[in-house]
């Protein structure tokens, strides 16, 4: 990659993100997706299964990197698009204030957030997705629960980087 | 009235309401209406023309008590159909965290609220509104304006109560 | 009680307000009592053991009334005062925004706060106290736990009506 | 720069900080520094007075980058301390929500946020300092305002990049 405008923006080669994953913290966003009845009463909360870097299959949030001049919602965007498919419909909501900001240091332990490969602090964000949704890419399979049984002890031992304490932190700033 | 049950809560006769307005604060719920685009992103902020009990017409939010054994979410979902009319599709947001408090004084100055007819304290949410609006009851009009014209000095001022600091307090929440 | 002014506001005759209980939703406002380190990282939590009406003794957070004319954050500070004595230093937070609120009802089931008194809204904060902390009237103790010990099932199960719930969810808006 | 380890993490040359900057976003923290009473009303607020780097003279918040494994509140007491001496004695807030997220772009108009090096996503708090305050480096003078005061569009002409949007934002989370 020899050239970047702001169309091809934020597309670095491998070796210069691994360049940059050691020198600076990299800016992600995480979304919960949800769905929720005419109150606005969340009914179910969706998580990923991935198959991980490692082979490992995994239960994941929605989540990825903001691009350079990329805006927050549209990078929320993307990614829903990415995990979820074209027809989800996520409403991400109007106001930009994250739930929870997640800090995942490549050192174990520094914070409940993990990542190996670099240091990213991400926006966290509950999303009511109200479409179809068809798990895309690495994404092998798209699963409801109730907010009952996401929090099942079994479930979030399946969230890989700290993503189940985020997930708790999501559903507490739900009321439920 | 001399009873009380579940179905009919909350619902005084006009000397008990007089009487607890006068030792009591009052819960409210303010509503801001908004349209937003595909992105989440705001584009529109409804206000009502409303007629005053002193037979001026005034702008204003949507706004009303929460009633007894009433939640939150329903007194808002109640208060918007009453304004809006039964068709305007809102999406109450499913954190019920509000962006703010406004403290309603009988006294003025106290804060930038005032309720010459009681100590109100509402809870204060924006609310995507997808459906089509009819005003209703003493609601005489509903207007749309884009965040920069609703923030003119005209349009506030015509906002009663303190009700043009809440509008800027709910664009501030916003980012716009 | 004949007359009602700023001084004695609020101050209803015990007929008065188990009328009011019965008609209208109370405001309360709820503290988790926190230390913070010099980063503001929370490293304790307080929580009250308080002699209920039953006799029964219970754990309990900061809780109480917001009065007629009363500003919440003066409720606050007078609810902290009245629990951990004059010399806690409460830092009530700048912003009026609560972590959450918090609807105790008088049915069981209905949200996970319950009240058998009343029907409650109450608005929740965080407070960081600076000072000694001695527990007056009807709470018989303050204790400071860490965030570990204070989420463990033992000490959760000793809080009453919900506020164990409360709890985590303040914990969690706190990133711990 | 050969090596990087967490003592000198986030410290590049320039040339390799030039380089980043024009392919990822850089994150940031922004800081808004109050006076608060007992009450925890904001008094006062504090703004820098600046050289930037093109000679002129401008108002500003205080600001600064997050560098690599440091966490966000780290990088908020660094960068207060920097700006405002070591004797400030800020309170950086228990949660690390930020009050808002603001996204600085290299084009002008894409958000109400601007800076011409690059693309900056900066977490947002308001943080109230208790100590004596001395402009370091290149922050020339700290002002104090009243919320009043500072809201005069003299004054929020005077902050560059979008800032002052920024600040009325804060003064709107504070409910002032």
């Amino acid at each position: 990659m020899t050239d970047v405008n702001v169309s091809d923006a934020g597309w670095l080669s491998r070796d210069e993100m691994d360049a940059a994953r050691e020198r600076l913290p990299i800016l992600y966003v995480d979304a919960v997706p949800v769905r929720v009845d005419e109150q606005g009463i969340v009914t179910k909360v969706g998580l990923l299964l991935r198959l991980g870097e490692d082979g490992q299959v995994k239960r994941a949030l929605v989540s990825g990197r903001v691009l350079y001049h990329e805006r927050v919602r549209s990078a929320l965007l993307r990614n829903l698009e990415k995990d979820l498919g074209p027809l989800a419909l996520p409403r991400v909501p109007p106001s930009p204030q994250p739930f929870t900001i997640a800090e995942y240091f490549p050192t174990p332990g520094v914070t409940p957030f993990h990542d190996p490969r670099q240091h990213a602090v991400s926006l966290a964000y509950v999303v009511p997705v109200e479409g179809d949704c068809a798990p895309q890419q690495d994404a092998l399979e798209l699963t409801w629960f109730t907010p009952l049984e996401v929090r099942e002890p079994g479930v979030l031992a399946e969230l890989a980087n700290g993503q189940g304490t985020l997930l708790l932190q999501a559903l507490a700033s739900l009321g439920v």
